[in-house]
Parts: C-alpha cells; sequence; structure tokens
C-alpha cells in the first residue's frame, strides 16, 4: 500500500528490534521477566532515565496507563485529572472507569495542553464525601494534537500536582519524539522534572509491540507487579518484549527513529505551508491542516489519513520511523495539486 | 434552629409518614419485601404511575440512582450521558464509576436541562472499539439548578435515546415537586412520555428514608432483586421503608407536601424579586438568586443556605414541606434590609 | 401470623427504638451526621467501646460489610480470608466481589468458626504476583451456625492476622447475642481483643434498620466518610438512623434484647433436648436440630423457619427479642407431638 | 541453561513462527486487526474450529480468560464455576474479580477436571437475590493437573450447563496437547461438544506471545472487541500476533509440536515409573510423580522444574515443543540415580 498517513502504528518493526527479537530466541529462559534480557531492560531504562527508573514491561499503551493509574490510586474515590483529548479519556473504551472504578475528570484545554490554572477550577469539593477527590494529573507528552510540554511545563504540573498531594502521571506513548523535538534526553522530560509515573511507548516507535511502565518512586514499585499480573499485562515469555525496548534504548535508537519521523512531519508541513494552517503547532511527527471537506474526501481515496475533526474540518496527519522524503514530497505535491487544481 | 434554606433534606419526617411507620410496628412480617406492606406499595405505584409501573425500595437516592444504571447498561463499555451538573455526575462521590464500572459523560447546559440537540454532538465513535458506547441518557426532574422539564421535552429525549438504542432514566429525587409545578399525574411526566428507570425520591417529599426505583420495562425488572441487593440496597424490615413510600402516594400527600414547598420558595421569590436577578427559572422548591459576596456572607451567620456558584455569586435557597409563610417572610425581610440596610 | 422462628428479622421494632425515632422528629438538622443525633450516637459507640473508636451509621449489613472490608483492602489484588458459610460469602449476592473487585476465600470449617490453624493453609503464594494476597481476616460473631467465638479465640485470630500483616475484621450483625451469651461487654470481644473494624448490627437486635461500621484505628477512619457515600450507604436524614443506634446503646438495652432472644432459643432447645440432636452448640439465638425431612415438612405448614441443610436434614429456628415464652412452649410442644405423635 | 522442566513456558519460538513474524514485517498495515494477517488468522480458524468460530487475538492466557469470561456473564451477580485448581481461580491474581467484579466459585476435585455430578452440588439458591447466580462453567482442557477430558466428558458438561441456563468456557491453554493426546481435531474437542468460549493458548505450544479467543456464538461475537480493548488486550500491530497463530494453525503444526512435547513427558515417565507413583492420569505434556523430599532438593539444584504440593511431596514435571529426547533421558536417569544412588 502506499506509505499511510494514518497513524505511526501502521509501521512494522524496525530491522534492529527485529533482530533483537530473533537473537532472543535461545533457548530456554525463566518466565515472567526473570530473565537476562529482562535484567539488561531494566538496566537501560536505569541508564536513560536514572536510578529512581523501575521499568516494567507492558504490552500496550492501554495497559501501561491503567495499570500506572491504578498504582496511584489509593482509594476508590479518588479521580484523575486529565486533558479532554486524552488517550485515556477519549480512545481506551473506558478501561480506567472499568478497571479501576476510578473518575476520569476531562480538563478543556485548546492545544491538548493543561496548566496548572486550568487545573485550578477542578479542585473544588476537597473533602467533601460528596464528591471524588483528584489524586492524579494525568498528561500525554506528546499530546494528542501533536503538542509538546516543555521541562518547564512539566515540572509545573508536577509542582502544582504534588503541592495539593497528586501525583503527575505521563502518558509518553510518543515521548520519544518529545524528547527528539526538545532536544533533551528521556529524563530530562520526566524523572527530572517530577513525573511519577511515566507510561513510556516503544510501539510507535518502531517496536512490534512493547511499552514499558516506569515508575520512579521507589514505595510505589512493590505493588506494580502485582497490578500488572492482575491488568492481564504479564508476559509469560516476557524476555520478547523487553528486548525490544532495550533495543529502542540501545545508541539512542529512540532518537533517530523519533527525529526522523519528525522530521519528516516538517517536511510535509513545510510542503504545504503557504497553502493551509495548522489548527495546532507542528511540533512532532504528526500535523492538523486545515483542508476543505471536498480535498479531504478526494484525498482519502488515495491516501490514508485520519478526519481529526469534522466540524473544525481538521485533519491529523502522521508520519513513522520508516516515511521517506519521497513519501512525504508526494503526499505533500497530491495536497498541492488537489488544493489548487 | 431557624428554619433551613440549605435543603430539604433538612426537615424532618412528615406526620403522615411517621404515622405509617408507627402503626406497621405489628407483629411479625416477612423480610426482604414478602410482605403486605410492601406488596400494598407495590400497588400504590402501579396506580400512580401505570400498570407498566415496578417498584423497588430503596435506601437513599445514590442507591437508586446506581441500581437503576446499573439495570439498564448490558455491558461495561456502554456509557451514560447526563448533564454536567447532575447528583450523578456532582455528588455521588464516583459510585457509579465505582460500582457498573462505567464512564458517566457530563453533557453541557446553562440550566441543569438536556435536549436532543445538546446529545447529539455526544454520539461520536459509535461502533468503535476504541470508544465507550452511550446507552442511557440521564436527566433529573426536577434538575439541580430547580428547573423542570416539560412532558413533551422528556419526551422528545426519550424519542430521541430510544432512537438511538439508548434507554431514558430519570433522577426524580425531587418529582413530586415537578409534577406538582407541571399541574399533571406522576404517571404523565414519566412513563407516558417514555422514561424506562425512575428513581423516586420520598426522603426530600417528606419521608424519613426511603426511595423507590420504578422500572417500567417487564423484561428488566428481573433482574432488580438481585442489583439491589448486591448494591446493598435490599431492606430486611422493608415494610418500614415501603409504608413511607405507600403514604407519600396516599391521597396525593407528594403533591400536597411538593405544592406547598413549591409555594414557598416561589413566596420567598416574589418576596426579592424586585432587589435581584435569579440565574435560572424559578419552578420548584429551589431558587438561585444573584446576591453581592458580603450579603451571602451577612446573611449566612444568621441563615441556613449554600452557595452555588462562588464565581457567579449565586446561592441556593430551598424550601421544604413544612417550611412556613413566617419562615419565609422572616427570611425575605433578612434578605432585604442586608441588600438595602 | 404464629411467631416466626424463621429470622430475627422478621420481628418488627422495639418500642424504646421507635419511641426514640419519633422524639428526633424536632424540626430541622443538619444531614448526613452533622446533627446531634448522630454526634450522640458516636459517643455512646466510644463509651461502649472505647476511646478508639469511631462509628459511622449504615443502612445495612451487607452494606457495612462492604464498606468495612474496602477500608481495609488497600490494593485490589489483596484477599479475604472467611468462613465458608460466611454471610458475606453466602448471602450478600457477591457485592464484596463486585463492588470491591476482591476475592473472598472461603475457609472450610465444621461450626461456622475458624481458627489460625485453619487459615494458616490458606497463607500461600505469598509474594508471588499470580496469587491473591490475603489481607483481611473476616469472621462473624455470632456465626452463622450460631456458635460464639470466646474473647481468647478471637484475640488468637487477631494475633495471626496481624503477625501476618492483615486485619481482623468482624460482621457483628448478632454481636448483641454473643456478649450477652459470654457475659462481657461489647468492648471485651471487640476492641479489647484485637478487632479493627466491627459490622455491629442493630437491625437484627430491635432496631426498625440501623447498623454501624465501628472504626477502632484513627488512620483508617479518615476514608471511610467517602467510601460510605461512594457505598451507597450514607443517610441523609441521618439522625433518624443515629437515634436507632443510641437507643440500643442506652441502658443496655442491646443486651436486654439479645440476652431475652438468648433464653428464648435456650428454653426451646430445652424442651426437645431429650428427642433431638443439635448440629451446633446452642450458644446464641439460633439452635440447629436435626429432625426428620416429614417431620421438617410438617411443621413447616404451621410454622415459619428455615431448612439450613438438606443433605444433613437440619432446621434453623431462630427467636427474637420479642420472642414470648408461650410462643417458644408452643412450637416445642408441637415439635414434640409431630416428633411422637 | 539446562533443558528447563519447569514449564513450556520457559521455552523460545518455534522457528515456523518467528520465521513468520519476520515475513510480516513488510511496510504498513491497518492497525487493530484491519489487515489481511488477522483476516488469514480467522480463516485459519474457521478452516480448525468450523464455520461458527470467531476468533480474535489476545495478549496472553489471562486476558483470554477474563475477555471471554466477561463476554458469558450478563449481569454482575452471576458467578462461574470451576475446579479448584483452575488457572483462573488459582494464578491469575483475581483478575476476574478485579475486572469482571464477579464470583469464581471453586469446585472442588482430585485430578483437575469436574463432572455434571460435582456440578450439581453448586446449583443452590437459584433466583435467590441473596446469593450469586451460577452462568458459567469454566474448564481446563489440559487441566493444570496433566489430565484431559474426553470429548465425552465435555459434551456432558456441555449439556449439564445449557440444561442449567448457563454456558461452557474453555480454557486451552494447552489444547493442543489435549487433542495431539486425544488424536482428535480441535474442533472435535471444542466446538462439536458444545464449548462456547474458547481461550486458545498459542504461546506455549510454541508462539512467542499469542491466545486467540474463540467465540462459537455469534450473538456473542459483537461485543467481543469492545471487551478486548477495554480489557487491554488490543494490539495495534496485530499482524505480528495474528502470524503466530496461522503459523501454529498451518499444516498442524500446533500438533507436531504438541505432540512432541507430549511423547517428550511419556518418554519421561516411562523412564522413571517403575520407581514412582504418579499423583495424576500421565495424558499430555506434565508429569506429577511423587518423590521423596530429599531427592526433590537435590534435584532442584541442578534441574528446573516446580514443586506441586509440598504436603503430598509431589512435583510437576513439564515439557515443551523443543525438548529433545536426550533432555529427557538425561533428567530420568538422574532422578533415578538420586532415588537409587
Amino acid at each position: 500500500m502506499t506509505k499511510s498517513f494514518g497513524s505511526d502504528n501502521h509501521a512494522g518493526v524496525h530491522p534492529a528490534v527485529l533482530d533483537a527479537i530473533v537473537a532472543a530466541n535461545a533457548g530456554d529462559a525463566m518466565p515472567y521477566g526473570a530473565d537476562p534480557w529482562t535484567s539488561a531492560m531494566e538496566d537501560a531504562f536505569r541508564h536513560a532515565f536514572g536510578p529512581s527508573a523501575h521499568a516494567y514491561a507492558m504490552f500496550n499503551g492501554t495497559g501501561a496507563n491503567v495499570v500506572g493509574l491504578g498504582l496511584l490510586l489509593a482509594r476508590p474515590y479518588e479521580a484523575v485529572l486529565c486533558p479532554a483529548p486524552a488517550h485515556i479519556y477519549t480512545h481506551e473504551a473506558g478501561a480506567s472507569e472499568r478497571v479501576l472504578g476510578v473518575r476520569l475528570v476531562p480538563v478543556p484545554t485548546d492545544d491538548g495542553k493543561i496548566t496548572p490554572e486550568s487545573l485550578a477550577g477542578q479542585l473544588h469539593g476537597l473533602g467533601d464525601e460528596h464528591e471524588v477527590q483528584p489524586k492524579v494529573v494525568s498528561i500525554s507528552q506528546v499530546t494528542e494534537c501533536g503538542t509538546v510540554y516543555t521541562p518547564g511545563e512539566i515540572g509545573a504540573l508536577a509542582d502544582f500536582a504534588h503541592g495539593h498531594g497528586m501525583y503527575l502521571h505521563m502518558d509518553g506513548a510518543r515521548l520519544a519524539n518529545a524528547a527528539a523535538y526538545l532536544g533533551c534526553s528521556l529524563r530530562e522530560t520526566t524523572a527530572d522534572v517530577g513525573v511519577d509515573v511515566l507510561s513510556f511507548g516503544g510501539t510507535k516507535n518502531g517496536a512490534l509491540g512493547a511499552e514499558a511502565l516506569v515508575v520512579f518512586s521507589p514505595e510505589l514499585a512493590g505493588a506494580t507487579r502485582f497490578l500488572r499480573k492482575q491488568g492481564m499485562q504479564l508476559s509469560s515469555k516476557m524476555r520478547f518484549v523487553s528486548v525490544q525496548l532495550t533495543a529502542l534504548l540501545t545508541d539512542d535508537l529512540w532518537r533517530t527513529a523519533a527525529a526522523h519521523a519528525n522530521a519528516m512531519a516538517f517536511r510535509l508541513a513545510d510542503g504545504i505551508r503557504d497553502l493551509v494552517t495548522f489548527r495546532y503547532a507542528v511540533q512532532s511527527n504528526a500535523i492538523f491542516p486545515v483542508l476543505p471537506r471536498e480535498v479531504i474526501e478526494s484525498l482519502q481515496q488515495r491516501f490514508t489519513f485520519h478526519t481529526w475533526s469534522e466540524t473544525e474540518s481538521v485533519v491529523r496527519l502522521m508520519t513513522a520511523f520508516d516515511t521517506t522524503s519521497e513519501d512525504v514530497d508526494h503526499f505533500a505535491t497530491a495536497i498541492r495539486t488537489t488544493l489548487k487544481p
């Protein structure tokens, strides 16, 4: 098929990741993570995120998010504050409500990001037994709108959360793209600025299927293994998940892959910038141009991409680690000629 | 204490209800509803709501709401659409999420009421496994803003719900006040206009502590007893709950009590109407005047009532079945003199 | 109807309790427990159970049990060990599993009581993420078999539980009968011997409908109000629940009522002891004679009581605070003449 | 390491499965199962299990079990009857209770198998709102004790279940081993004898990590996609899970792999049969010899295997698709010489 701009999970597996899987198929290993490949993966996370990082392999992002939020919620009347477009609120089929029995409170946002100011209005009814009690702030880095928090913005959210007895969870399904955009380390946009628990995304970065829950608080780590098992995220032949994560963290493959995807998105944006406006800032591997409805329909007959907003006539165009300049230029030309036949 | 304008649950018990409780203390009775008083209560509901009404005694409104919503939800990925200020969303401590594992979706509203138009925007992602699937519309009659749906408005919501494969649940904690305001029967604003399941409120109407879940679909009724037990709402000496409900339904005591409470609220509104504006229409036993912050503070030192909105400087003044004209006039005078010393 | 021997919840309300309800109907009161009657109830519990007792009014026993167990469970992979015939396991419709998401582990027992020895075999898989982790031991006092733990036995269970990082919960639906049998105070069989959380039963002791959750650990008490609300057990006009509990605790009415019920059961046992064997020891207000099947059938046409075990041909005969000597003698004679026509 | 006899999930991936994964890494594909590899997998299941089979790829066995049971439970007061040693009861950390809110009822068994007779005693309290209502019978094929149900035994359980308004779920984590032992097709021990929903195990049969939920009732299939997503089992790059399953179903690789594992277990049993007794019948790839405690300790210093029962001094020795005759003979000799030095 023509290169998809639908999502970075339309792509296959990065060759280095696949090689690592094949290499791990070397006889027996203890299951459930008691194997040397998983130990190496845990080391790789400590190297990348600092010594406080405890990493746990998970199957998918929803699983990592639900287990991670569950870890932070001590009582079932506690609630999670998240931006209204957050993946946990919009695209996880109510898994948090179902599995955790928790309220997710959607906080209004224009660009996918929230701030201490936008959170402040949600802190009502504290101590009132009739109301849910906010306990966790959850943000996505990159956001669902393709925007990126600066480390300073995250630090401010962490300070706000901690100052009000709350934790900060980060859905880092595309953390690699954010760090690549910011030019910072993985640690600088997470552990160093107060993130308590991170869902680290591998799959969209080039893995076959591998995510990690990274817990930065030793006192929380103990419960994680149980919550992972009960959350149906415990892999028996875990080595094959672990090596994917290690491969991404080795020689900063995560950054190479993400930076390339970002560059392809920027190239696509540059290729149409004179003809369109972008609904959100171009900061990662997803861009959100406004296109006339008939142009969208025409392009979707030849290309794969999502309509983001019917009412605003906005589409989402997303690149991956394996998107090529030719793919981008071909698509940009098609957009241009459809806009200006 | 000075008569409270804080809530209709600050009041005690209507003498007729208390008499009924005392009268029911006549020797043994089979527990869990297998008693003649409960049968009589069920008959009274059929008389008031029509032959399709199956009534189940419950302890409190939250219990009735959670059991009622649970009855309508067949699968845990189904969601409930409700007005943002709905009691189930704002003042039940996340009981629905916890017990049912369900998403409650807050629908914006200015006056507590929702419409087919405001619901239409929530019907996205139908059939998409990543999104919760709307299955129930829940409304409050009277709303939390003191406003009242007309039977026609409820019918339109029921038609919309049923036309989209959804059910209509009504939180009728103050249904009596609504029917008294509308001058209609209980049936005309519920069963006759398409309500599927009703939480019928007795406590705020003069009961000691008695609500009923009224199920209008025979095929749903079978599961109710189990969900009530599992929902911790099954009374063992149920006769003492049932007789409260029967007392309210006898000789339309519900209407007498509610109409009086409404009249007292209207009298209060009339007493200050020239000096204040009301945030919402005056249609029941709660009025929502806008008062200067210092006036609120001054009055709250002498009277009991709630601040509804700090930011809008709105208070909620609520009357009960036992509020007297003297109570009202005393309070109205106080408001007037505080506003215009 | 002829006096029932089916259950102590077939009885009505003790006059002193009903009087207290009527007396509390004195104008307005703050709702949800912020009223002087509830404060007095809390004092009465501290008086009866010692200064560490924090009492919370609940609607029914299942509600008290579920909220109480929920209070003790910090993580959803934790489990509750209970005797196989425990009410929480056999007659609460799976409320704990549903609301708490927890495993209840049935521990075999012959007479309704468990011991440290019978618990020891359940402590497997500790620290193994594949297995649920025992966190609470729950016992009933009186047990479902009518037997009574001595304070020493409870203390041994508490020591065992605490020694293994677990809590001890007591379902005291008939605690009054146990204390009356033991001739001890309420405190001596609960707080003084290590019970952490108690479901205190009022309804079967003569209340209209009132239970209390008594929390003996200050650090746990904070969450109780929220869990009660979310657990649909928060009464709005709480004074009418509180006064029932206070009435039972005043002048040891609980003991008078329970001792009478016990005495009536012992009288019934004495009246048939020469003709039958008892499946369990006679220690409270329930006796469990073995009767021939045809005798059971004949008696059930004239008297109300439950068959306890079809296979063992055991029935349960239960007395209440208002069972009279005449009721007992009439029934005993009927049993005798049916056995020996 | 020396070949493990600890579990068949200590093994790596069958080369044919790994080849299939590598081959599927061919450019873009639509995610979440909308890809040709997943369609081919679905076809392969219909070919193997008959036209009624709807297959859904899952990450792991616990996920398949929980989603599958959830599909069969219409109401939260319904319960699952399963053998006491069932994996869902003993080794899934209470996932069913947590996610489904359901009671799992452990049915006593000596050899891991249950029968209509052993189920009959569990059907009490039907229609009684105080008791959970049995709705699903769940069996494991192969059982946790290594024993295998005949198709006739499964048919009898299905008839019993359906005759009482219940469904039959099969945890087929080692279904391949059972069918290989029985010499029958996959269909003959599932769809043809009344199984409603099957958790089909790929991982222990040679996959990297792939299970399938196979639903044999079209009316149930509709909800599966939603429950899978909400159950955190939806793979985004699903093709890489699907091809593993297809590889096992192609040219009956599942049978070749399982029959070999079985044969290795039988060879091991034959090698020590004159010296030991087996706790359970030898029918699959797990054998359970009774060994003296000191022999167990000595062997565990050199070999990897689990102690099954401390009290009975029973161990579990399990083979895999890649266990060799040399591995077996080496281990058998070690056992013999340790038993008879």
